[in-house]
């Protein structure tokens, strides 16, 4: 059965972004009526998936991030699995 | 009134993605009883908004990240503001 599952990867909250304060600094010149800030920037990793069930399917893109997608020393995961069928 | 924003940016569809490609391979040499394909790896950009209210708060994140986080020539971005309060 076909699913499509999402990994964000985001620092975690005690690690510094450097790259996320340089963004801020940026958004911030450019927004006008709101105010910005705690700006973190990550990645995203979609992928299809054919397995035998969602709960299975997430178990193992779990293993996946855990191993290869994240760094579990300085970033923490969310996985989200969608049935396409 | 807080708001947390959320802008995911992906490459196009018809852009490729060597990212996602090489992470692809990497993952499949992993990935027993799962079959794994169209990786695809891109950006989340976190950020809490202070605004007046959350259409406002959508609308103005909105052009930010047509102007300064996404590139609309070769990504395309979605946004999504949850209320915080």
């Amino acid at each position: 059965m076909p699913y499509q599952a999402k990994v964000t990867v985001m620092f975690r909250k005690s690690i510094l972004d450097p790259q996320g304060a340089a963004v801020e600094r940026a958004l911030k010149a450019h927004s006008e009526g709101i105010d910005i800030s705690s700006v973190r920037v990550g990645k995203v990793i979609e992928l299809m998936v054919d397995g035998p069930g969602p709960d299975i399917v997430e178990e193992k893109v779990k293993v996946l991030a855990d191993r290869i997608l994240a760094n579990p020393v300085m970033e923490e995961y969310t996985v989200q699995v969608e049935s396409l069928s």
